[in-house]
Parts: C-alpha cells; sequence; structure tokens
C-alpha cells in the first residue's frame, strides 16, 4: 500500500500500464455488473492501482466507458475476423462456426453476462453520447465482417441475392444481440439455437 | 408534506393507492435511467408518498424491480393481445401492423428507454432471480401471442410451414428486441426497419 502511495505522489503523469489494469478491471466489472452498479472505487481496488492513478487516465467515468467499449471490441474483432475470412471453409460455414463457437462459450460461462456492448447499448446508450457513438462505430465494424461473409456467399451462389448483404448482415448482428439478451432472461441456449436454426435454415437459405 | 408526515404514522398497513403511485413511479425511473441508477429514495419522492412507505408495500428493491416489470407487461399486453387478434385483418397484416405501430411510438419518443424487459434482461437478469423468472414469463407469453398469430397464418396457407411457428415466434421476438437494442445504438429507426423488412420479406415469406 506504501508503494502505491508513493507512486501516486510522482505526480500526474500517465503511467500506460496503470491505464491498461485500469481498463482490464473495467471490462470485467462492466461485463459482470454494469456501469451504474460500478463504482470507481471498485474499479480502482480492482486494478490494484493508486487510488487517485485515475482521473489521471480518464476525464471522467464515462470517458473510461467509452475506453472500455473500445478494449472489449478490440478484444472480439481478432478472433471474429479470422474466423471470417478463414477461405479454407465456405463463407456460409464460417458464419454457422462463429455462432456455433460463441454459444460454446456463453454455455461454459453459464449464459451469464452476455455482450458487454448490447448491455451498455440498452443501460447508457440513452445518457451518453460518447459512449453511444463508440457503440454504434464498433457495430457497424462488426456487421461489415458479416456482410463480408454474406456477400461472398451470395457471389458463390451458395445463397439468393433478393435481399442484399448489408441488410441481412444487419439484421443478424441485431439478432444475435436479442438472442443473447433472452438467453440471459431464459438461462438457457435455446435462444442461441433458435436463432441459428432459423437464420441458416431461412434467413440465409 | 405534513399530511403526507401524518399518513405515514398511521403504522404499516399498506395502502393500495401509495402502492400504485410507487410502481407507476418505478415503471417511469426504471425505464428511464435503469434498475442501479434509480435508488429507493428518487422512487419515493417521484411518487410523492411517505418516505417510509416503500418498505410497507415491498419487501425490497428487488420484490419492487419485479413488480415494476409485472405492470409494464401488463400495461403493453393488452393492446398487443387486441391487435394480434383483430380478425378484421389477416394474420401477417396484424402482425406486420403491431410492429409499426412500435416503430411509430418509438420514433415518436426520439429512440430512448426502449423495451424494459429487455433493458432489464440485461441489467439485472444476472443477479436477480426472481426478477429474471418473471422476464422469462412474460417473454414467453408474448411469443405465444406472435405464435398464435403465425400458426393461424401457417393455417391458411399464408406461409410455409417448413418451420414450426413456435420456433418463429421465439425468433421474431428476440430479434425484434435485438433491433430495439441497435436502435438505441444508432438514435435511429433503421434497424427497425430493417427488422420488418427481413421478416416479412423472408422468414415469415
Amino acid at each position: 500500500m506504501e508503494s502505491q502511495k508513493t507512486a501516486a505522489r510522482r505526480g500526474p503523469k500517465p503511467n500506460l500500464h496503470t491505464r491498461d489494469d485500469l481498463l482490464r478491471a473495467g471490462v470485467r466489472l462492466l461485463h459482470d455488473s454494469g456501469y451504474a452498479a460500478t463504482g470507481v472505487k471498485e474499479i480502482v481496488e480492482t486494478a490494484e492501482v493508486p487510488k487517485g492513478s485515475f482521473y489521471n487516465h480518464f476525464a471522467s467515468k464515462e470517458d473510461f466507458g467509452k475506453a472500455v467499449v473500445d478494449v472489449y471490441f478490440a478484444q472480439g474483432v481478432g478472433e471474429l475476423r479470422a474466423l471470417l475470412t478463414n477461405e479454407s471453409m465456405p463463407p456460409l460455414v464460417r458464419l454457422h462456426t462463429y455462432f456455433n463457437e460463441r454459444i460454446r462459450g456463453y454455455r461454459a460461462g453459464g449464459y451469464l453476462r452476455g455482450c458487454l456492448m448490447g448491455n451498455l447499448s440498452l443501460e447508457v446508450a440513452d445518457h451518453s453520447a460518447v459512449i453511444r457513438e463508440g457503440l454504434a462505430t464498433h457495430f457497424k465494424a462488426w456487421a461489415a465482417l458479416f456482410e463480408d461473409c454474406i456477400a461472398e456467399a451470395q457471389a458463390t451462389g451458395a445463397i439468393g441475392t433478393r435481399l442484399p448483404a448489408p441488410l441481412l448482415a444487419q439484421f443478424i448482428l441485431n439478432s444475435w444481440e436479442g438472442a443473447l439478451l433472452r438467453m440471459r432472461a431464459e438461462k438457457s441456449d435455446a435462444p442461441l439455437y433458435e436463432f441459428t436454426e432459423v437464420v441458416f435454415r431461412s434467413v440465409l437459405a
């Protein structure tokens, strides 16, 4: 504890390691408990950083929330992109594999927490333009990855072109978020399997 | 204020009018701000009831949250049932009309708040079995109304029977919740129109 106080006294120069620790704790706490239920005190304690360091790195809790969303998306998008651009599989198989892997992960986690971006969209978007705009940007990037995969399936003739790929991609992303929402209410993977069933037997068939 | 204090001194006997006032305030506050961001003090002040009356009517904030969900669903289900069982319209037209009316409402409200049941599914379901079970029960009742409408459309041959009505109903309800989630992030009705476009041109076509 004494060494932390000493570190805090060094002045306002931000320590990047501290910033990372705060963001890592933030992803975990906001995902577990939500935005309003998580206080700056708890974030600082969980990160085990000096109490005063939070405001050296973030102008406000809102500024921190935006950075947490950025980190969360950056963590997930790598795996997503790798899977969806893996040309050793046909595009629809990639997409189906992605959802099946996510379902496996949610089952292993007891159907808790869901998607932090979805959670903050419902809890915080009305109250913070900064966080809302971050969420909107990341959702667009996510949908674009689905869209590329769907457009490729259309180009190869695996699925029809009656509905445009951008529309299908947005719909599927949003429906997935809705399936995760219902998973939380049901504590069950039934909504996730209902999602893949209708998407791959009807929407993308 | 003095008369309220007098009322509070009458003792612990619950006043049903007070209970209604608390629940009405609760629906508004939880819908506007969320569960964790709304304190009992704010609920009591908004309801303009004696400070001590909250715990005469509710064992806990969680108990109150469950009752708020019940009231919210009871308010919405009447309109929903009336529309979806209106035999002057073909079943799919009823369903489409329902969504179009909801979209109109959300547009008029500036795309704020969304569905309180969806919001609490993401914010509270992991932390309260009581609220989660209330949400699950109401979602099932809601899906059953969609299912009746879809089964009727299948019986009349308006749509195919390849995918069963219960599956389609669950998928559509969850996708609608997902579209509302994205509406909040985008502050736009585009996700809602994308939902109706894909549902009525593909899933239920």
